[in-house]
């Protein structure tokens, strides 16, 4: 979209506008193989600029609201849900994000459990999609969710994120299904089995996954402090 | 300071301000010991509110500005220095941040070489500080340079950005000093040179350290992408 002359100089008098975005990622079921695949919620824009396309869940940030309550709103909203873990991404500041304003939008980032985003709202206007492989979406919004996703990759490897998108018990081969699904390639079981073991981060428990199989793997929990997988003298403040 | 009912109400029909706040890092040597530190310059408040008290280079964004270029004009006319390492931080947004009007503060960070460090223009109205023991700053401050502190430690840990803080040759005692001085503490030498001759990011010169002692120490370069200490995909956005 090309901008006149007369809007240039219109928009170099207004203020910028201050809006928030938040990036949802959930583990859900590749309906081909079944396999945990990372999902993400849209809302579809019913005006313009960019009526009809795909958006990140959002709005403007109010007087009233931390940013931190304000983009809980907008997760809340979006798709009743509460986040596993939620934090602050990036301000995206661009001159030209958005036609007819300078928009900033202050980016969030959440993780949402399998077991919550199984009751997440699916509506005419609210759709989940594959993180990978998405088609255009409004704004400057691929480019958020390509920076969610390369947050994301850095923080499985690096820390211990991975067990936000688990449910509170889980087999090493589920842990192992997260990275597989996060980092978009197939890891070794037995050296992932063995390098999981030796983390001081998570126990045995006394029970096994139900289903009916033979044997049936033994559930873990996870022990590490939250804290350590957030923010540092933020974790606690908005 | 408390906020009346009426200052309550007129805040919550205006929208929120967008500012930018830089904190600026250098190494200098300790008056005392000579060891290199961290310090930070600080712009003295010449207008209510927090008249007096020292605070972060910053500023109002402009509507015809990036975020980045408003963080590098204000780190320019602060110090007239060109930064080695400049990264986006964090947003600051807190209700009760600024007492007359609501602002959102998008923080940056950046790293500035000693020799650059000490070309740094110092007046009436700027000053260098200490980074560790700062006195009572205006607005958040404080807070803004106790999460960029803690960002430049988990950096230096985990990337290799203790380069940024170094000229382009350096010995290893020079590295070493770099991350005692962010870290706070002292390491092993032995130690720490052979964990450093063993990353692949840093290669011997043919110089020597000038000065005329009997064995002058060599002179070393980094070799590392610089894109790998920067934010991925943003690397190159603003």
């Amino acid at each position: 979209m090309s901008i006149g002359p007369a809007n240039v100089s219109e928009r170099a008098q207004q203020p910028p506008v201050l809006a928030i975005s938040t990036v949802i990622f959930a583990l859900r079921p590749d309906p081909g193989h079944g396999a945990p695949t990372l999902w993400l919620p849209l809302v579809r824009r019913t005006r313009q600029p960019f009526k009809d396309l795909w958006a990140l869940p959002g709005g403007p940030l109010s007087a009233a609201e931390s940013l931190q309550d304000a983009a809980a709103r907008t997760l809340q909203e979006t798709t009743g849900l509460q986040p596993s873990y939620h934090e602050q991404l990036y301000a995206f500041g661009g001159l030209d994000r958005s036609p007819a304003q300078r928009v900033v939008s202050i980016a969030y980032w959440a993780l949402v459990r399998p077991d919550e985003a199984a009751l997440a709202r699916e509506t005419e206007n609210v759709g989940w999609f594959r993180a990978d492989g998405l088609e255009r979406l409004a704004f400057d919004h691929n480019q958020i969710v390509d920076y969610a996703l390369w947050r994301l990759r850095n923080k499985v490897e690096y820390g211990s994120i991975a067990y936000d998108l688990l449910g509170p018990k889980f087999t090493l081969a589920q842990v192992r299904e997260v990275y597989e699904a996060v980092l978009g390639r197939k890891l070794d079981p037995a050296n992932f089995r063995r390098h999981l073991r030796a983390t001081p981060d998570i126990e045995e428990t006394d029970e096994y996954l139900q289903g009916g199989r033979h044997r049936p793997p033994r559930l873990y929990r996870y022990t590490g402090a939250a804290a350590q997988r957030n923010n540092g003298p933020l974790s606690q403040s908005g």
